[in-house]
């Protein structure tokens, strides 16, 4: 077997090393956001750039266990109390395209879109139209739009934004996702951008591959997931979670076959 | 390196043969059970243990989207519609010593009991009155007895016992789980076996390690799982399952720290 | 919260049904991969379909640790000896386009064919043709042949194909697949139709949707995951399982930041 | 169905608050190692509190695809190349009580020993000792002493000491960790302390719950596999691990049963 290739982690019998930092220093001078920056880029982050990665993952980590991967690892917990990693392994599996995957979709968007204006801001107006009469072609949803629950803005995205402006870091992702928001409503309906769409922005502006968009939800919702199994294993009895099912297929068959 | 060894498939250039059997001859002339089977024992089954296997394996297939395992598959399913095999894995990881673990749990049991009598079955009585006295002094619930739903008699016990009866294959392994169901109404109060528990004792009289008791039941399950998500990713909308949640933390604080 | 729908399941207080038929009746009287055809399907399988069904079942159901399901499984039972859920969890979630989706994609690209062929066999080469050349023109793989290890022949997808023609199963299904692997010899090179590519082709022919074709996979492969979680459980000592590792990424930096 | 209860989260349709905390002034003003700790404990870290969990968690975080979690992850990104989430899923559920799991575990055997002595630090060396003399006899390892790789002593370990010694916060858990160390040394032969018993120490004099030495694990050494996802996703092709393996089970058989 060909050994298994790395470029993340030098691990030595007497070093460890991410992208070329010692742990120890690390442990030492760093923040665990430094590390997720590092772990996902190239470089730690400035002190700017580590404020907004802190904004986001605080902004996704726990919704309370309405959001399907909470309901998920709970669930696991509800069933398997010999493996608290089982459950949040059930909860992590729950995310996907539907659920917290909309922030790497909008990436791959807003990248197409500054892409295709090849960094002139003036054409983003007409990009961003041509991408929602895309999707209106197609009749695919455009990700990091709209929300369940906000019907109308989400907060969290005004805050994020500010941020990011008041950090110095607001660039070509930032303004590219307010012209489709723009185009959106010219188009279509008023449909507010949502956090996923405002931290695609946001991550697009720091310099992260589309998938990290997904990848950085998941590292946040996990520590939600984990204080939701926590508080299942101390306080809930094993089982308890019951649902009301509803049956709709074929009657009862009198024969064997 | 070193390469992984295992004693169960032997996958050369021209061949696949499990536990010794040709592949391409078992796909012939065997039945899936039959491979199940002998996956996890030594040999193929005779066809009387193959009727038992496949009356356990259609027995735990499916309870409906009320087990956690089926609903946390569903809720995975829902909210992420890439990947069916992740809304499968998440339902198996809650499947655990509290959901589908009793069977295992009591086939230690079981093998403890029968053990201690030496074969002596006259001695099971006695035996079993010991176990249930231990469950009682340090409060732990005696696994393959009792249900949730079915407070009386499940009739699944009573349809595999009576097939292992007619099938020749009744033994030491449902002697001492009657003799366990005799001691619990004695000292405690009358708890029926249940499905967890008739599948010990049978399994036990087929020679199978105490493991294979929660990993038959992952099997069996599995096969459901996998319909429900099926008619969850061709029936339902993406991330429709709601929870009611209820929230009994601290109040709102004022400060920011 | 809404009831969670099924039609799969009637679970009652005092009966279990699935499709209409009696658990108990089907416990006496049915194999498990009836049931397995039952729940994905909407009847019982004919004999000959039954037969078709476990040879696809035992041909998938485990190649040995080399596959990354089975690895994946057999490295979670060694890091994770809480939970044998947890190993096989981790090997489903192996389990995806690359590793076992062929049979599901194939079969997308079999029901395309022969829809636009609208019955008639007359058009197959043509529809063939066509899809090859849409492959090639979008630099895509053909799923459903070619094969990692079976340069060749797969001895496997003879058998199945024998078999469908023995039972008189043998339908558009396979006879577009064949039309599939002649145009591939005729436009690119020979490749031969590999064993997901047969499990697509009989698959669409017994009636089933695309997504079964990656759904029985799972189901078969699971029975192979359980064995071989057995085996790491009660004969390798945990964590033995290790790796080369290789690092090519940037040097040790001398700053801490 | 019952509502889900939880105390950590109340999300509202204009608010989500954690702990009572408005998410959104946490957005601008904590950190996310802040948000860890608050959901996993009753209140915000003191500045030294988040210096060591920082600490903790960068520690954590990735030692490279040597690891059984994270080589699980990279074989199910290779197989499953449509769901990041579950390859994320598959390492976690590879985390258990051989891998990542020793911390909690010491985290008990910490909080009997402190518990026992009843804060009276000068028992705490017989303490030890009994702890010592019942793994002696009962033949179980020591959880949180010793090392695969650090044979000598693990650096992170006296680096993670010194850091709760410079912030004020060592106390009855770091000393008795010690006087466990010294009672091994002294009944059975010198093993250092790792790095899990240094955590487990730590978390104890952190106010921390047992469980939550697993957790933090997890939390931690989910941000190393999502990179290690990135990686395998963006630089590797698919299916490209492969393992020797070594068949040690019967040979072939000449007969079909």
């Amino acid at each position: 077997m060909d050994p298994l290739r790395t470029s993340i982690v030098d691990a030595g019998p007497t070093h460890l090393r991410i992208r070329g930092y010692d742990v120890l220093d690390l442990m030492q001078q760093a923040t665990f956001t430094d590390l997720i920056f590092l772990l996902h880029h190239t470089r730690l982050p400035t002190p700017q750039e580590r404020r907004l990665i802190d904004a986001i993952l605080i902004g996704g980590a726990d919704h309370g266990p309405g959001a399907p991967s909470c309901a998920a690892a709970r669930l696991a917990a509800s069933g398997n109390r010999q493996s608290p990693s089982a459950a949040i392994a059930a909860g992590v599996a729950t995310i996907g395209d539907e659920h917290g995957g909309a922030g790497a979709l909008c990436m791959e968007l807003i990248a197409e879109g500054v892409g295709r204006a090849n960094g002139d801001r003036t054409r983003f107006e007409a990009e961003a139209i041509r991408l929602v009469e895309d999707a209106q072609r197609t009749k695919t949803r455009i990700p990091g739009f709209g929300h369940r629950v906000h019907a109308e803005i989400d907060p969290r995205v005004d805050a994020l934004f500010r941020l990011a402006k008041t950090e110095g870091l607001a660039g070509a992702g930032i303004e590219f996702a307010r012209a489709l928001e723009t185009a959106i409503a010219q188009r279509i309906r008023p449909i507010p951008l949502n956090i996923d769409g405002a931290l695609a922005a946001i991550l697009h502006d720091l310099g992260f591959q589309p998938l990290v968009g997904k990848l950085l939800f998941i590292v946040s919702r996990v520590a939600g997931l984990s204080a939701e199994v926590l508080e299942e294993y101390t306080r809930e009895k094993p089982m308890r979670i019951r649902f009301d099912v509803e049956y709709d297929g074929p009657p009862a068959r009198r024969d064997g076959k």
